[in-house]
């Protein structure tokens, strides 16, 4: 019995999200169909990560087992002809043990987050960043985001519908700079609360417009309180960038 | 009667192309409708660059007389607020002497071409790339088009719909490089033909896959004959960048 390892990239903006929903169309749903198109096998396949709706993927990975023998390449070209036209692709497929699970092998999640920072709204970008037209002040927010780093109680930056046991998380990485006309921030940890991420980008970028003062993100994350985060960033400019194992 | 320059960004997917057509909806129509909106006056937008149906731009400039005063961030404004949904932006725009025209004063027009070399389709930049799964020899390819640069007879890579007057232009840089997993080349001149910067990536696809020899570019050019340029570029990888006066 075959277990086979997904890299996905993926435009989140039509689907209802990673997970298959009642209410509509999930990336999941639609790789499970490419798959059983071509392998003739209903397949239940896992991720790493729980995109929710509108949220993107450079890297995603998923797993999932057949009963037949089939090669890495015909998995993934196979897939990706099933899955046209729909904006998902199989970056890469391998052949992993049984012992290996998408979700909790995986040691670090990597997410970017895009915000467009300037007066004309996108036209390319569209979906693809949060559009900001006040001047952030990168370094100030950089600064701010120090204080998240490290093993803490993320209650604030945690959606009422998260579904973890523990809101402790340890984070490993928020940096934030500037790229053109974009600010970016990018998010390393070995796990994310629902909506941390996004969370965590609308206090920054709470305190980058100068309507919070700097220590306004370290003193809500000690507040352990959900009113105190700043509101939650919109889905259009997050990225899971890649999964480490 | 003051005359705007506008500097604009455009998803050339929806459009087909800059010029107004009897056949649909087009880039210029498109902004020329947003500022008779606001500014209640019937202008005519004169462009640049007369991109094909799919060809995007970063910077695309214009211009268009007002009786009228107004402020050029009104006009920017006022013109990006008429143009939602719409995937067009204005991304500046300035108030110019009479004698300013888009077109007859660009000295040089930037194009750029992504050429997306990977094995996987494109998910993310679906219509922004031209994908091709085959390894690129990028050094061949650049190597290949610095025959192509200066002062030459470019009837091979002219569309037979071209209305320039005359197939001689001056080409100053033609560069392939890699970023990532794209192929990108950068074309740079004061004016250039109807499809000649997609007829000459076209070419030098066939050059980079190893389909014909790094000679195959100059011997296209100097046969003046448009049956031995590659085939035209799709237009989804083709960008203009900006325009210098």
């Amino acid at each position: 019995m075959p277990r086979f390892k997904l890299t996905i990239e993926y435009d989140g903006g039509p689907f209802v999200g990673w997970q298959r929903q009642e209410n509509g169309r999930s990336v999941q749903q639609a790789i499970e169909e490419a798959v059983a198109a071509f392998s003739g096998e209903t397949i239940v396949l896992k991720g790493a990560g729980r995109t929710d709706s509108g949220v993107h993927a450079l890297g995603q990975v998923a797993h999932f087992d057949l009963t037949r023998e089939r090669t890495p390449d015909v998995v993934r070209d196979a897939t990706n002809a099933n899955l046209r036209p729909q904006p998902i692709t199989i970056l890469a497929a391998e052949e992993v043990g049984a012992d290996f699970d998408a979700r909790f092998s995986a040691r670090r999640r990597h997410y970017l987050y895009r915000i467009l920072e300037r007066r004309a709204p996108p036209a390319l970008d569209r979906g693809r960043v949060w559009w900001v037209a006040q001047p952030l002040d990168v370094d100030v927010m950089h600064a701010a985001a120090q204080a998240l780093v490290g093993q803490h109680d993320f209650t604030t930056f945690r959606s009422s519908q998260c579904q973890a046991k523990s809101p402790v998380k340890t984070l490993d990485r928020l940096d934030v700079s500037r790229e053109g006309d974009e600010v970016v921030v990018r998010a390393i940890a070995r796990s994310f609360l629902h909506n941390q991420v996004r969370s965590m980008v609308g206090t920054l970028k709470k305190v980058g417009d100068g309507s919070w003062p700097v220590a306004a993100a370290g003193d809500a994350l000690a507040a352990r309180d959900r009113a105190r985060s700043g509101p939650v960033a919109p889905p259009d400019g997050l990225y899971l960038v890649a999964v480490d194992y």
